[in-house]
């Protein structure tokens, strides 16, 4: 049974995967913060990106640059000219709404009234209006013909429409120092670094610059927990190419890329490509990895062919040349880029939503069913690779497993839990994903054997506790994704 | 031979672990982007830090709350009306100072002339004007007093001392939206989820919380390259224990923290103790672990015992029980705090400082020397853990070298290089702290075996190529510290 959004939300709260931010406060608005069980998929997620992305790239090295640039910085990438919302504000409730959505709203109401044509005109105006020279004018002149009220006070009492830049502005220095902002995404500062990169490690072109970090956006609507959120986090490649091989490279990352996450353990089937339908001024090619998430097919992660606008750019603004010298070819010319750009929260809630499944499972009582929730994490994403328990708390099985789960601490994360019944303490290790339980018995004291649970299918093994280790290493190896 | 921090700065910007951020615009004051060789050892001292304090305590989980809170948490903290610095402006050049800074220099000149009476008169005045109910009017007075004049223009000529915040500010939502700040430590958002993550993990007091992250400050006068930063990264854990008990928990993390830096591999003649003089209002007990930089002891990390004030000052503000029952003594309370703070740029700092070695060897020209320089890192730390080389680029070796080195991919971080003479690719490694150096030769193609060279000794041994990884492995747990 695929999860909804609520049921996604309210487990995540409840065993410590995501909590509101500053929740005691009543929260802020589309911010959140990872629990003990979030923080350490995250960490996961994180490793198997980077080791895919840079230590098995001879050609890719990794960078990790502040959230604070030099403001120029965005005035070259466009960000302070054109990274904008359209907004309106209902003059009778204060309430401020984007202007293409209100739009889209009206759009969606037409259709549920089974209005097709009316729907259609609406659309191909909307796509005009966004297109127009003074798209907030043409937003603006749109929403008053259409007599578009506002949802909440049906007021017909609309101001101009205005853009609002979504960069989070603050001042650096002293009183009346500069103002500078939170960069709203990290590429730049890999664009930015492209020659000391280079030239210190060496690499000539084609290679790639890697790197994890906080952006920072500041959504005037923001929704669907963390999938759109004013701080998140991305993982972000630019690889640097000669002119005119770049389809090539675009073609080879998109492949490896749709290849990652299929090897974390998501169904291919809720997976797809999605091109883009109209191209940023500045690519020459762009396509979506999707992924069906509860509220719909969303983007998890954008491959684009961005050519060499930022380069040139920030050549042209900070008057430095951002050009490669190629030793075989002995020409001079500024590389064209192509990104591949995923969003790590965007990224942890496709697992928690293609991971999360519940089943009838029988009890011990003949006959009787119960419902089982499981997170069915790939092995080595899982919060928790093993769990150790000893039958009961006594006999010494308790200092054996502590002792067993303090061996197995070298390489994997451990949870210990001694207490309750083992029936429960399954349980709750299914509904947090880990993949395999092990269990301190009385006969284990006698011969040294334990058992191993596997969670996907619940089976036991009854194998050495010094084998531990080495079964867990195999049966992460040889897991396969769920298809149901 | 110990290094200045200038060869610091020069080594680590020639070499691709730190350069200034946006520096093709002349970069950002105070803020710095890590490279390809930074973030491999920012990496490895953050995974070292999260295993020996989450993974390797059952009674430790971790957090990864976000940057931006709700703003009534800085309130509670104390942070918006008591994080400042105090300032004074020079009118004449319109150059601002820190008042107390201003003093200090003021005193150093005063020991530099031997006037040993009149710098310790002044000295005393000073600490008495920053313990004053009005400090900033003391310290202003005692500025006019003694008749400090700006340090650049000559003038005497001042404002008021005025106390500014060093928090960044930042507006949320639309225009006229609400002030928050960029967070200027992480520590608060681990106290306002207490209550979450207790019942979501189970956990019972005593039990700490550990988190990452970055923190902001506005500092207006930063300095010390990556030492004292506007942004900045922070590796906190907060170990919330019952009233009565905080010094033993106290005692015992500080021993912790100390040797896990000696387990880095950090030399303990540069590291030491030093006890807070005057203990901030809310800590009955406060100590530092300091390092001996070039620019002299400076603290690394701190360890606090910071009482119930945290916990019970947002209970306070939020209006939420923060209180732990426990279930053995049936007793409810709000726990008591032990924290440990440490700077990870600080850290890195610290590791690039004390690895930094120049020694004179031996060239293959009988009795003729050369100076070598060398990053000492402890194995597990270096930003790559071996290099493999072929000897020449040809008969195959360089496809052998290709393949030793994609085999060992699986778990270390391996640099590839066939460019120019051996001995040069020794040197470039030994610059920037692989440990091991693996070289391709003929007799690779006939038998098999490898030469492996160690960077501290440069003495090689011949093994069979399957074994480095296992050589590798044992030598990185043999490894021992330099002493000299």
């Amino acid at each position: 049974m695929a999860a909804t959004l609520d049921t996604i939300v309210s487990l995540a709260k409840r065993r410590g995967f995501i909590f509101p931010s500053s929740e005691i406060y009543g929260g802020l608005g589309a911010v959140y913060d990872y629990g003990p069980l979030g923080v350490e998929l995250k960490r996961n997620v994180r490793e198997r990106w980077w080791r895919a992305m840079v230590h098995e790239h001879e050609d890719v090295v990794g960078l990790d640059s502040a959230i604070l640039m030099h403001p120029t910085v965005w005035k070259a990438s466009g960000h302070v000219d054109a990274f904008n919302d359209p907004m309106i504000d209902d003059k009778q409730s204060n309430k401020r709404y984007r202007a293409d959505q209100l739009i889209e709203g009206h759009i969606a109401k037409l259709e549920k009234k089974k209005k097709t044509q009316e729907a259609e005109r609406v659309h191909a105006a909307l796509v005009e209006a966004l297109n127009a020279d003074d798209p907030s004018s043409a937003l603006h002149a749109l929403i008053l013909a259409e007599e578009i009220r506002a949802p909440e006070s049906g007021a017909f009492d609309w101001t101009e429409v205005r853009q609002f830049n979504l960069m989070f502005e603050t001042k650096v220095g002293a009183v009346g120092g500069d103002t500078i902002y939170l960069r709203p995404e990290t590429a730049q500062g890999i664009f930015v670094h492209f020659g000391n990169v280079q030239q210190t490690s060496r690499q000539q072109v084609p290679f790639g610059i890697a790197q994890i970090g906080k952006a920072f956006r500041n959504e005037v609507v923001a929704r669907q927990f963390i999938f759109r959120m004013r701080e998140f986090e991305q993982m972000e490649m630019q690889y640097f190419v000669a002119p005119g091989s770049q389809m090539e490279h675009y073609a080879e990352w998109a492949e490896k890329r749709m290849n990652w996450h299929m090897s974390n353990g998501i169904r291919p089937s809720r997976l797809r490509w999605h091109d883009h339908e109209k191209l940023a001024h500045y690519a020459d090619a762009a396509k979506d990895v999707q992924y069906e998430y509860p509220f719909g097919w969303q983007e998890i992660e954008g491959i684009h062919s961005r050519t060499d606008f930022d380069l040139s750019r920030h050549q042209e603004f900070s008057g430095k040349k951002l050009e490669y010298f190629d030793p075989q070819t002995k020409e001079r010319y500024i590389p064209y880029v192509v990104e591949t750009s995923v969003g790590l929260d965007r990224t942890i809630l496709m697992l928690l939503c293609d991971a999360f499944h519940e089943e009838e499972v029988p009890t011990a009582k003949e006959g009787k069913t119960e419902s089982r929730s499981v997170l069915r994490f790939h092995p080595s994403i899982a919060p928790y690779q093993v769990a150790v328990f000893p039958l009961v708390k006594k006999d010494g099985m308790d200092d054996k497993a502590k002792a067993i789960a303090a061996d197995l601490r070298g390489g994997l994360n451990v949870f210990y839990d001694e207490k309750g019944a083992v029936g429960r303490r399954y349980r709750r290790q299914d509904e947090i994903g880990t993949p395999f339980a092990v269990t301190v018995d009385g006969d284990t004291m006698e011969d040294g054997t334990v058992t191993i649970r596997s969670r996907d299918t619940m089976e036991q093994d009854r194998i050495p506790a010094e084998n531990i280790a080495a079964y867990v290493k195999d049966a992460t190896a040889a897991w396969t994704a769920p298809t149901d």
